[in-house]
This record gives C-alpha cells, sequence and structure tokens, in this order.
C-alpha cells in the first residue's frame, strides 16, 4: 500500500469481489491502514466505531455490503435469499442508527429485491452489484460535478477555509467542500487552506489536515476561534463547507461552528459557500427553524479526545453537533447540478426541478 | 482549607507575614492547593511555572515578594541591604520576561529602596511593605470599581457570555471581566454564565469555569465555535471579556478567539464589553494595528492539552495567542474610572486625564 491516501477510494470493492476495502479511519492522522471487510459483523462493526464515517461514505458502504452478503446468501429459492437479505439489512441498519445515508442505501438495494419478486437469486445478484456500483460511481460523480462548480468561484493562488470534515474521507473521492481545492490542485490552482481544527471532536485537525496534506496541498491548521484573524489579515478568499441539511430557503445546518465562520466571513467580507448534493437539500424542510439539533454527550467538550478532564466536575455544558447558518450569511450552495445564489427559495427549487 | 476558592485570595500575605500564599493553578481545576513561598526560589518558580498567573496577579505577587523576602536581607547598611535588594529584584524579574506586570511591579519596590538612599534597612522595611500592600490593595479596589460600573450594564437574569480567564485567578479577587458577575451574584442578580473553553490552552474551562461554578454562579461550557448558536437562542444578552492592551482609539487585543465572539455578537446584536484596568490602555499605541501579536508554540494547537497528537505530523499551524478587536465591535470599555463608549479616541483620553 502507497503513503498517499488519494490514490484509493475511501471505500470500493475489494479486488477480488467479494469484500469491501476501506481506508480505517480510526488510525488516522496517524496511521495508513486499509481493511478488507468480508463479514456482516465486519461491516457492522466498522461502521459502528467510525473506521468508516461520513454520510455519503456510510451509503456507499452499506450498498456494497449488500451485494458482498448477497454472494454468500442461500440460493435455492427466492423466498429464501430474500428472507436472508432482510435479516442482513436489518442488521447493518442497527450499526448507526442516525445516519441517513445508511438507511436510504441499504432501501435502495432493498428495492432491487422487491422489485424482481421471484427472480433466482443467481439472476438477482448481478442486479445487486451493478445497483451497488451505480451508487459508488454516483457518489463519486455528484463529488466532481461539486468539484467543478466550486472552483469556477476561486481563482488560482487563492486562500480557502474550511470546517469539520466534508472531505475525501466521507465520501468515495474528492468529498463536497475538499472537491474544489483537489480539482484545484489537479490543475495547479496553488490553494492555501486554513482547516478549522473543529471542536469538540477535532474533525478538521486530524481528517481534513491529513487529506489535503496528503495531496500535497499547502495546508494550515488553525483553532476554530482563529478565522476572525486569518480573515482579517486578508489570508482567506472563500470559505467551502459542507452541509447536513439545507432547507428550502438556503438555511444549512452543519458541523457546530460553521455560523460562526459565516458571521466572521460576513463581517470581512469573505464569501461563505456551502457544497451540498442536491440529496442534502431537503425541499420539505421551509427554514432552519424546524431543522432539530442534536445535542451530544458533555464528555466530548471536558475530557478532550483523549480522555483527560479539562473542565470542573459537574459543570453544565452545551454541547450542539450542529448548527444553523442562517442564509443571509451564505453566498451561494454548490451543488452537483449547478450553483444557487439568493434569493435561495427561488434557485434551490430551480436547482431541484432539474432532470 | 475550605474548598469554595473565593473565600481565599489568589495571592496574598502569609498569617505569619513572612510568605505568600497563593492558590496553585496547576493543579486547578482537578484540586484546590495552597502554597506558601517563602524562599527566592519558590517564589521564582511559582511565577515560571504558572502556579500563579494573569498579569495582575504576578504584579502582586512580585511586589509582595519583594518586601517578604527583604526580611531576611543583610541589614547592616543601606548599600549592603540595596546590593541584595537588586539581586533579588532582578533574579525574580527573569522569571517570565514577557509579564509586563511583572517588571513593573519590581520597578514599584525598588522606587521606594530608591528614594530613600541611605535609610536603615530596618526603616526601609515598614515602607516596603507598605508599598506591596498597596499595590496588593489597589488591584482589589481597582477590579471591584470595575464591577460595579460593568453591572450598570447589566440585569438579573441575563446571559452573560466570557472568553479565556480574566477571573478573580488572574488578579487578588473578583478579577476583571468576572468582577460584574461576582458582584452581581453577591446582590443575587441570578446570572447565567457561558464559559468559551478557549482553545489551545483552555483557561475558559479549566480556570473560568471552575472559579464561576466554586462561587456557585449558574455556569456551562461551551466551546469557542458555539457561540453563535447561543447568541442566535437569545441566551447571551452580553459580553465581558478582559483585555491586554487597549489602543488609543480602542483596538483591543486579548486573548485569541475575543475578536470571533466580537464579531458574532455584533451579527445578532448583542453587546460587547471590554473589561480593562487604565493600566491596560496605552495612549501611545493609535490603533490595533500597532500591537505585535506574539506566535505560540504549534505543538500547543496539534497535541491538545495532555500531549496526544491530533494533526498530521509536519502539518503547518497558525498559533496566534491574541488577536485585535476592531474598536467598530465594542459596545464600551470599562475601566475602574468609568465607562469609555464610542467614539474611544475620545472617550479613553478623558478618562485617562482623570485624576
Amino acid at each position: 500500500m502507497g503513503n498517499n491516501i488519494l490514490d484509493f477510494d475511501t471505500v470500493c470493492l475489494s479486488k477480488d469481489g467479494e469484500g469491501i476495502e476501506i481506508i480505517d479511519q480510526t488510525k488516522l492522522p496517524g496511521e495508513i491502514t486499509f481493511l478488507t471487510l468480508r463479514t456482516d459483523e465486519e461491516i457492522w462493526r466498522a461502521i459502528n466505531i467510525l473506521q468508516v464515517r461520513g454520510a455519503p461514505a456510510i451509503g456507499v458502504t452499506a450498498a456494497l455490503a449488500m451485494y458482498v452478503l448477497s454472494l454468500k446468501m442461500p440460493k435455492g429459492s427466492y423466498e429464501e435469499f430474500r428472507k436472508e437479505f432482510t435479516r442482513e439489512k436489518e442488521y447493518l441498519d442497527s450499526s448507526r442508527p442516525t445516519a441517513v445515508n445508511l438507511s436510504w442505501a441499504l432501501n435502495k438495494m432493498d428495492a432491487v429485491v422487491k422489485a424482481n419478486e421471484g427472480m433466482a437469486p443467481d439472476d438477482l445478484i448481478p442486479l445487486l452489484k451493478e445497483e451497488a456500483l451505480r451508487i459508488y460511481r454516483e457518489d463519486i460523480e455528484v463529488c466532481h460535478a461539486i468539484g467543478e462548480n466550486g472552483l469556477t468561484l476561486v481563482k488560482k493562488g487563492d486562500g480557502i477555509l474550511t470546517h469539520c470534515n466534508a472531505g475525501k474521507l466521507c465520501a468515495v473521492q474528492y468529498g463536497t467542500a475538499t472537491a474544489p481545492i483537489y480539482l484545484g490542485q489537479e490543475k495547479g490552482y496553488g490553494f492555501h487552506v486554513f482547516c478549522d481544527e473543529t471542536r469538540p471532536l477535532l474533525q478538521g485537525a486530524r481528517l481534513t489536515a491529513f487529506e489535503l496534506q496528503s495531496a500535497g496541498v499547502d495546508t494550515t491548521v488553525i483553532c476554530d476561534n482563529m478565522s476572525a484573524m486569518v480573515m482579517k489579515k486578508g489570508w482567506v478568499n472563500a470559505i467551502f463547507t459542507g452541509c447536513d441539511r439545507v432547507a428550502a430557503n438556503g438555511d444549512t445546518a452543519n458541523k457546530i461552528g460553521t455560523s460562526v465562520v459565516a458571521a466572521v466571513a460576513k463581517l470581512y467580507g469573505v464569501p461563505m459557500y456551502i457544497c451540498a448534493p442536491t440529496s442534502t437539500i431537503d425541499m420539505n424542510t421551509p427554514t432552519g427553524d424546524q431543522i432539530v439539533i442534536e445535542e451530544r454527550d458533555p464528555d466530548e467538550v471536558t475530557e478532550m479526545w483523549y480522555k483527560q478532564r479539562m473542565a470542573p466536575e459537574n459543570v453544565k455544558v452545551f454541547n450542539p453537533a450542529f448548527d444553523v447558518t442562517d442564509a443571509s450569511l451564505i453566498a451561494a450552495i454548490v451543488t452537483e447540478k449547478g450553483i444557487a445564489y439568493p434569493p435561495y427559495t427561488e434557485s434551490l427549487k430551480k436547482i431541484m426541478e432539474q432532470e
């Protein structure tokens, strides 16, 4: 195995076609380890303990998993096969209950089985492979298209700030927020990228800085509270972040701290760009006010990453995992189908109505 | 010893009058330990390894130290005494070369010796005690006055956000940014206080949350990147922070991240108040552009508090210790002599010209 993770997919079918190969993200940034997952238990565990993480990557893993597991399912009859398929699907679905893309991909695979009722398992399996690889390829294509669109918003030598990890490591290739950076890197744009470390779980310092550095991108880690300083100095020309959900009016839920970056960017006149696959744009959510924000374990804040207590015992902690960035702070939303500009209620509708 | 550090001065003369009693801040927030420093080496080390920290507290420690040490100096002649006094002064001055208050306090004590040339050491020592206690009392009075002035800016039940530690632990009592909070607490104001954890060194989580909680103040720790969320929710009515230097135009250098809080506060209409003893207002610095910002060791960011590497090896890190908050983002500057409002060029001048 080489040392540059960018030469490899974050998740893909293994060379022998009977397993899933992933980069073990629990070992990053210290160690680059590839794992081949073959059994349902290995796959379940990999998702559960975050060896593979990030909504798109989890979805692709789940799709490939249902194909790989189908190879070993009983092939006597459709009914027998379907029963086992359903059992495995439900088992994997329990690996991370809140990951939307997990259920989404499992249901996509399940739909293939259901749509071909009565078909011999040996004939079904190639259809499952086709669907899994379609989901895998689509992820790559969507990220690539976001990259191409995003790249039109910046120029050679620009300084770019990103928050959390919406990188290659949360998808198959390119990532979302990092896609314009990687495509620019391939074309010699020479970006200077600032990675917010992204407290409390440090995805920016651990993952984004790691993958960008690995790709040879000029990368600087900053604490989340240094964004105003780098923007005031004029070092940042654009901000690219990912998103967890975009409401119909453009309000965007993303990793906690995104809205702080947006507020600072507004003050210093730096454009804030959200990179959003259309799958994350939810036209049924009118505004950010309807997005429920998960609050997580206080220990994430008070015991740091390695379980050393850094705040008084029993002190109250507010630990929201995400925040909502007001649409008014967002300069553009970059999708695989084009770029939406304000007013988003109109521009997002137009994009979502495209084929 | 009791458990509430607020019942004790952060630094004071020991009960027998021959030592300096401090709270050992290297043990916080886990353990409340008091130390009595008696020798020059103990005092030097306490300042050097941050057992006592914060500009005002260091100044008071140095002043008391010169008195305590003078008790054991040779008393045969003024010359002999002065020689030893100078030696000890220079020794202590080397404990933290960049701490302005350290030299300031040592020079104040030295001035007493110089102003009384030829005086018998036994007569000099009471004058040194008087000066040291004056510096000690003045610190308490200045912080108390800042608290009284700051308290006029808030009302009962308010939510207050603070950044870093400009608390009791960096002064003798009350602190600067925390002074309005403590005075309000004494008067039953029932504040709800949010402490930014303050990366990279976590003074907010470790020290401010600790001392506020110890005082019975309703205290919630947040990561620095959560300030926008709590302000958008309407939980914050005012922000109080300390400062390292205020320029003549009101631009304020303070712990890194202060200007992020200010930018977010501006967006959400929350007033940003800087608590500044007039000793930190530097009329010879026209604007923040002339304030040089110290950059610190990258390891503070990448290896966290307990030396676990959390970012890739050799990645670039930008680690400024302070930032400058534009005067335009500051609602008021609270001093012991009154409150300065914009335009600061005029209001600060007026305050500094007061007796």
